[in-house]
C-alpha cells in the first residue's frame, strides 16, 4: 500500500470523488410500477426471465414505467499506447487510426450493429498521433493529460438520450486494461492478461510480464483509483470514465462493453460502490479475464456469443435484446386486457 | 425394448423414415465462402465469435455467401391436451384458446418479439375443442389424427422463406415434452419433469407421476420416435416435426425455441441423427431439463436469459440476434476495402 493516503497523493482527482458523493440513483417508483406491470402481463410470472429485469432496470433509470429507446447513442472512444513498444500487440499502432476512418465510413464491425439495433454512432478520437506514455517506463498520462481525457469522455454525452452504449478501440489497450485490473483488485498479472486482438502464447507471456513491470513501477501509487488511471490507463478508458460519470449524473442507463470498457468502469466502481448501478455488462467476452472482472464489478452479462472486439460490439448486441425486453414489456396485453383466465 | 420391430409396429409412420433418408444438406460452396468473407472482414480472426459462425451456418443453409433475413416467419401451433385431467398445470386448458386470441389481437409476447425483430406471426391452433386424450389412460393420439398434426405443421411452411421460427402453446405441453424425452432418452420421470407454467413443488411431483404412469404404459412401444409421438406428444408437438420436416426439404433454416419445442424436433433426431443439421437452438430455457435436452441434441443455445414461456418467445431473441450477425457479415468492410494494416 501506500505510504501518503492516496486521495492526498492525487489532488489532481479531488473533484471526481465529490462528484462521487453525490450520484442520482434509480427512481424507485417507476421501477415498482414496471414490476407490477409485469405481473399484470398475459404471461406466467417470471415467465421472460431477464426480459423483465432489464425492462423494470431500465424503467427505474430512465423514470418512466415503460421506459423507451427511442433515442440511444453509441460512443467509441480511441487512443493510442506506447506501451506497444513492449510487443505487446501483433497490430501496429497505425491500425487504430485506420479503424477510425473504417468507424467513419460506416465499415467496422459497431457500424453494422448500430444500423441493426437503432443507435447513433459518434466516435471520439483522443490524440492519436500523441500515443500515452509506455506504462513500462512512466506513468501513461500527466493529470493534465488524463483529466481532459476524462472531460473529453464527458462532453460526449448528450443530454436526453434513452441509453448510452460505451465502446472503444486502441492497438495495445488491452495491456492497459490488465495492468489496471492487476492494481486495483490484486492478483498476478498473468491473472488478467489475455491474448487481446490475438496474441499468440509466447505473445500472452509477453504482455502479462510488460503488466508486471508497469504493476512493479506504479502500483505502490494506485490506492487512488484514478491514479490507477492515469498510470496504467490510457485516453479512451478515462473519457469511458468521464462518460460514464456524466451519463449518471443525466440518469441516462449505460451498456457496458467488454475487457477494457469494465476496465475502466471499474476505476469508478472501486472510487465509489455503487458508482455503476446505472450500467449493465453488455456481455462477456471471450477475453479471459473479463468474467472475473465482472463477477467483481457485479455485473451479469447480457449475452455470452464470444466475442473479443471491442468497439462497443458487445453492448451493441445487449442492445439488440433490450430492444425486446422493452417490446415485450410496453406492447403485450394484461390478463384483464386479453380477458384470460389467470391461474386455478 | 419392444418385441417386434418399432418400424414394423408403426406402418402409419413409414413415410417420414422414408423422407428422412433423403435430406439436402447445406450448400458447402457457399459456407465456405461466407467462411472466408468473415477472414477478409476488418476485425482480427474470429473476434465476433458465434455471430460469425451463425452468419456463415445462414449463408450455408440458403445457398448464398450473404444470407438474408428479409422474409422470416414464425409458426406458432397450439392444441390441447388431455393429461391436464391428472392435475399437471395450474392453468385451465380454456387458456389455449384465450391465448390463441391474444396472439392474433397482438397481445402475447411473441406478437412483440416478431414485431421487434421483423417476423410475419402465423398462429395454428389444432382442433383445440377436441383435446389428445390422456397418455395415462390411453394414446394421445391415432395415426390419423398424429399424421394429419404433422400435415398442418408441413403446410403451414411458405415456400421462399429466409428463416422459420418456430413455437408453441398448448396447457399441459410440458408434460408431453417430458414423457417424450424420457421415453426417447432414457432416465427417470422426475429428471424430465419441471414447474413448466409454473407448478409447486406438489404439483412437480404429480406431474412428474404422471409421466411415470404414462411411460408404464407406452414405453414399450417408444422405441419408433413418431410412435412415441403419437402416444406421449401433441397436435403442436407433431405439427412441430412437419414444419421441420418440410422446411428441410426446402432448405429453410429453422430456429427451435424451449422445451417443448425441442422435444418435438427429439422425434425427427431420433428418428435419423442429423435430421435437425438445418434448425439452431434458440435460447436455453429456464424449464430445467431443457439444457440436457439441448445436449443430446448437439445444439448449443444462441441466448441463456431465463425464459421459459414458450410462444417461440426463445426464437425470437435468437432472431434479434442473428440479425445482428448477418448486418455485420454482409455489411461491414474487408481489409482491402479499408485500406488497414493487418497483423505485423
Amino acid at each position: 500500500m501506500n505510504d501518503a493516503p492516496a486521495h492526498i497523493e492525487a489532488h489532481w482527482a479531488d473533484e471526481y470523488f465529490r462528484r462521487l458523493e453525490a450520484l442520482p440513483g434509480p427512481d424507485e417508483e417507476a421501477y415498482t410500477a414496471a414490476r407490477a406491470r409485469q405481473k399484470s402481463l398475459t404471461k406466467p410470472p417470471g415467465a421472460l426471465g431477464r426480459l423483465e429485469d432489464l425492462a423494470c432496470w431500465l424503467a427505474g433509470w430512465q423514470g418512466r414505467e415503460r421506459p423507451r429507446l427511442e433515442s440511444v447513442e453509441a460512443l467509441v472512444f480511441a487512443g493510442n499506447h506506447g506501451v506497444i513498444a513492449q510487443g505487446v500487440s501483433p497490430y501496429p499502432a497505425s491500425v487504430t487510426a485506420q479503424m477510425v476512418e473504417n468507424f467513419k465510413n460506416g465499415g467496422a464491425a459497431i457500424c453494422r450493429l448500430c444500423e441493426a439495433y437503432g443507435a447513433e454512432l459518434t466516435i471520439v478520437p483522443l490524440d492519436l498521433d500523441r500515443p500515452t506514455a509506455d506504462m513500462t517506463q512512466k506513468a501513461a498520462m500527466s493529470a493534465d493529460e488524463c483529466r481532459d481525457a476524462i472531460a473529453r469522455g464527458a462532453h460526449a454525452v448528450k443530454p436526453g438520450r434513452n441509453i448510452l452504449l460505451l465502446g472503444e478501440m486502441g492497438i495495445g489497450n488491452t495491456t492497459s486494461a490488465a495492468a489496471l485490473c492487476c492494481a486495483l483488485l490484486g492478483g498476478k498479472p498473468e491473472d488478467w492478461t489475455g491474448p487481446g486482438t490475438g496474441l499468440d502464447a509466447p505473445g500472452v507471456a509477453r504482455k502479462a510480464e510488460a503488466v508486471g513491470r508497469a504493476i512493479a513501477l506504479h502500483g505502490i501509487h494506485c490506492a487512488n483509483p484514478f491514479e490507477a488511471l492515469r498510470r496504467l490507463g490510457g485516453r479512451e478508458l478515462a473519457a469511458i470514465c468521464g462518460a460514464i460519470l456524466e451519463a449518471r449524473a443525466r440518469s441516462i442507463p449505460v451498456l457496458l462493453d467488454g475487457y477494457v470498457c469494465c476496465a475502466a468502469a471499474l476505476v469508478l466502481e472501486k472510487a465509489r460502490a455503487g458508482a455503476l448501478d446505472h450500467c449493465l455488462g453488455g456481455h462477456l467476452s471471450a477475453e479471459p479475464a473479463h468474467g472475473r472482472l465482472l463477477a467483481a464489478l457485479g455485473k451479469e452479462p447480457v449475452a455470452d456469443l464470444g466475442m473479443r472486439l471491442g468497439e462497443g460490439t458487445g453492448a451493441g448486441i445487449a442492445l439488440g435484446i433490450l430492444r425486446g425486453a422493452v417490446a415485450v414489456h410496453n406492447g403485450m396485453a394484461t390478463f384483464a386486457d386479453a380477458g384470460i383466465d389467470d391461474r386455478e
